[in-house]
């Protein structure tokens, strides 16, 4: 077992990188002892949260990011009074990204802010979403646009569970994994490509999970709320990315295929603006390909069920609707020589912008 | 005009007492000149909205607390996308203690966190709401139970607003003055106490709120997140007023009124538990009496439509799902020999507290 302490803008987080579930003696000595708590999962994570010894677990309705919306929200807090929890008590999330963000959200308006613990069972959750306090659910269809900034107290990444993992699933995950290999300027990148390209088998878990919950852990220690540039930068990929998933119907691809998808549009707008060096760019692109994500544009899912004509302009507003829009300008992360920097893209240079995300898609923008 | 800087767990707010409204070319250049905003406001308060400058407000539905609920929250949140609001654009609310709550609420989870500015147009919102950073929305019946810890950067207190304000309201904000006063132990409250037994012509504004704001603004500073005790202290009144809300339904007697009822009933649970003065009890419940709020229990609100028996189980629920219970434990804040002490009130001395919050409707918890 590894553990990780951080302190996220004032919040102590615990870090429990291990190979078996933890049970709740694990986590309630961690929690506070005399502390009531609650269960929550999703219908992938029910046999965990039975194996992890809760009593009545709230199970959301279904899973994936069509939960991400207020019911579900309301369905804990609900839930949370019925069970007469206080604002010190304890709110257990068990599952992968979407339960993270629905069950960290819910914690932190309960009372306007109960203690949070969560329990991460996919490598999505732990390489990304499980870590930093970035809580949401989707609105309007719009990715988290309603959320807060909420770090759970400890955080239980256990290995075991990445292995009876659905390929897709693991797959979502391993695009946040890459992401972290891009940013991350201690790692030497090439034998990390390496060795990511030889397949799911070959992949040493504990060792990429940590390396990325170090990377992010560092990065949102540095900027716990994004106000600097710094944990910005973890939204490589995830612009183009957002933009997609919300284009092509919230849920319908996975969010490691658009991230993965949004590098790869990245790395193309940075060969553009003379930022990404040709020689990483095809690398990181290489990769991604030989993994079996979609590289090209436009992206299948944009022309599903006609002409591609309504999905363009859908992702363009999504785009336009980003979160990281500062004064009318879209910020975007690309990969340079080392790491990543952001660029701040202006109007005037959007049409390029469309051009990469677009392709021949983007003849539609202009009628 | 009176400017005060105080920094909450921190973010820091400036607050301006003065006699005007603020115009927007008062609030923009504090708030960021360069950002995009919207303005929030209620049905009373439009016509503020209008001679603020703004060009399409969000109105709510209504006014009071039936507002403070989701729909509301999504109706802002609807606008600020509309507007292409980014998360470092501005929230503007204009209005009492409902529109401060639920506009802060709105703007603390718009993209994670926008900037917020309100202008405070209710002495309820002048003496508590508008100032701290605690928001909400009720559910289940539940005052606040969705909420997030989220101080404006920037408060406009208009005492010219206090003028047309309906007797109600002003006597609704008059019992959160009172409060403070109670609390303040730098005060001399003989003094304080017959200046505000005089009536509303006699009270000189600018001076009581400028010393509510005085002691929120330390206490807050002290315990920005009530994890201490400190800012516990501000819920005087509050536990049972709060639930005596709850119990008439929400909205049906104003806040200030279960607070000043509230009051009262700290004062006796204070009395049986030999904590606060006889004299001092007395004092604080004459001038109440004097002022006209109700001081006498069972409150006439949860006689109304019938035997009161299904109102008093509904007031002993509200005051069990209490947010400041700790550990089972409710904790009631009390009037001392000065200013006011946190009692802790286990299971067995609820009778107590039942039959000073019920007298006569006690019987009915029995059955």
């Amino acid at each position: 077992m590894t553990s990780l302490n951080f302190n996220f803008g004032g919040t102590d987080t615990r870090v429990f990188i291990q190979d078996e579930l933890p049970s709740l003696s694990d986590i309630l000595p961690i929690m506070g002892r005399d502390k009531r708590y609650h269960v929550i999962c999703d219908e992938n994570t029910k046999p965990y949260a039975d194996e992890i010894g809760a009593s009545v677990p709230i199970c959301l309705s279904g899973s994936g990011e069509k939960e991400k919306n207020w019911d579900s929200i309301k369905k804990i807090l609900k839930a949370a009074c019925a069970a007469e929890l206080g604002r010190d008590d304890i709110f257990i999330g068990i599952g992968g990204g979407v339960v993270s963000d629905i069950c960290a959200f819910a914690a932190s308006i309960y009372m306007r802010g109960a203690r949070l613990a969560l329990v991460s069972t996919t490598l999505l959750g732990m390489a990304d979403a499980a870590l930093g306090g970035k809580t949401g659910i989707d609105l309007f269809g719009i990715k988290n646009l309603a959320g807060t900034f909420y770090p759970a107290r400890a955080v239980w990444m256990p290995l075991s569970t990445l292995k009876t993992l659905p390929p897709s699933q693991f797959k979502s995950g391993l695009a946040e994994i890459i992401k972290s290999v891009i940013l991350d300027e201690t790692i030497d990148e090439n034998t990390a490509f390496e060795e990511l390209s030889k397949g799911n088998a070959a992949v040493r878990l504990e060792k990429i999970v940590l390396a990325a919950v170090k990377l992010k852990g560092r990065i949102v220690e540095a900027d716990p709320r994004e106000t600097g540039t710094e944990r910005a930068k973890l939204n490589l990929g995830h612009t183009f990315g957002h933009a997609l998933e919300a284009a092509a119907g919230l849920g319908k691809i996975t969010h490691g295929e658009a991230v993965a998808w949004g590098i790869v549009r990245a790395c193309e707008l940075g060969l553009a603006l003379g930022i990404t060096p040709p020689e990483r760019a095809h690398a990181i692109t290489h990769l991604l390909q030989n993994l079996g994500y979609e590289t090209g544009a436009p992206h299948p899912a944009l022309l599903s069920g006609g002409s591609g004509q309504p999905l363009a302009r859908k992702f363009l507003n999504a785009l336009n609707s980003d979160k990281k829009r500062i004064a009318g300008s879209l910020r975007f992360i690309i990969p340079a020589q080392k790491g990543a920097v952001i660029v701040p893209v202006s109007a005037e240079k959007m049409p390029l912008v469309q051009e990469i995300a677009l392709g021949s898609l983007t003849e539609f923008l202009r009628i």
